[in-house]
């Protein structure tokens, strides 16, 4: 089977994708986009958006169906039905987190960035990560759900270090359970030889 | 097991998931937190917000991973890894229109009230349910994947009842394949028993 990522050329909604991908030690085609040509490729995607995941003839659009569609092929969504369900949650929570920050990052007015760039540090991120880190630190070990690495560990790393790339390096200082979860993810061996060959 | 939906007393985002343990056959608590009393309860739920889906002693949030739990434990995800990841996606994208729905319904000027629920109706709802609508239409019969109810018609429909029942009665005139799975989840007999009883 033949597996081919269409997104933009940066990380975005598609570098948990390609993180996934690298974990289950699929060969992809890393198909990047570059935004001048978007406009003429927009209208020939399914829903005039990427991510898209190409599986042979067929496709697959949106970033939690596309990673979801790879744990379930590759055997990263837990060990069973309820592992699978928190999978879901934790990754939709913090995609949650995620589309606020969408909301500051791509703001155009300074003093309206500035403002929503304070309240997502001093409001959102606390309401969100608190939790996380707790649960992470209650299920003991390295993951957020039962004792081994799923989807759901590799989309919140992703947007964690997405967080600390352009927020705050200093975002995880409070919630040390979740930067061990992020540090465990990135040093695993796939994920870690994907990041150094990329 | 028990089951019990902790949610507001009205269909938001919870009236999905009550459609889907109806149709699954489940008894459940169904749970309608007051506004008034929700001050005192948020703080006691997993992330501060509901629906919440309590299974026993165990809890689950967010709207689509428990409608997705739901359809994992009562077979309504499709025929095989596919279709349920063609449910994810169909799901993910009914839900990113209902989010830009959400923008304009709690918008408080009525000036960009109207603005909001203009560009809604005439630029975003084309934009998703022309597509939808081909999609329904190209896979013949009632339904949006494969050849029977999965969980994604019946949280499709339910958003495309909001659509109707909160912007305009003639928001899927356009979209006759669409009107044709709403009416056929809606027929469906547990369905139609739990409406007629609720």
């Amino acid at each position: 089977m033949s597996y081919k990522l269409t997104y933009f050329d940066f990380k975005g909604r598609g570098e948990a994708i390609r993180l996934l991908l690298a974990t289950a030690g699929v060969k992809f085609a890393d198909d990047r986009v570059k935004l001048e040509n978007w406009p003429s490729i927009k209208p020939h995607t399914p829903w005039e958006m990427v991510p898209v995941l190409h599986v042979g003839d067929r496709s697959l659009s949106q970033s939690l169906t596309i990673c979801r569609y790879i744990a379930r092929k590759f055997k990263l969504m837990g060990a069973n039905e309820w592992e699978a369900s928190k999978c879901d949650e934790y990754a939709e929570t913090i995609n949650d987190l995620y589309l606020e920050w969408i909301k500051f990052n791509f703001e155009a007015d300074p003093d309206k960035k500035a403002e929503l760039k304070n309240a997502f540090l001093t409001t959102l991120v606390p309401k969100y990560l608190i939790k996380l880190n707790t649960l992470q630190s209650n299920n003991g070990g390295n993951f957020l759900v039962g004792n081994t690495l799923t989807w759901a560990d590799i989309f919140v790393a992703d947007k964690l270090q997405t967080f600390e790339d352009t927020v705050d390096q200093g975002v995880l200082n409070e919630y040390p359970h979740l930067r061990k979860m992020k540090d465990a993810v990135f040093a695993e061996p796939r994920i870690k030889a994907y990041i150094e060959g990329r």
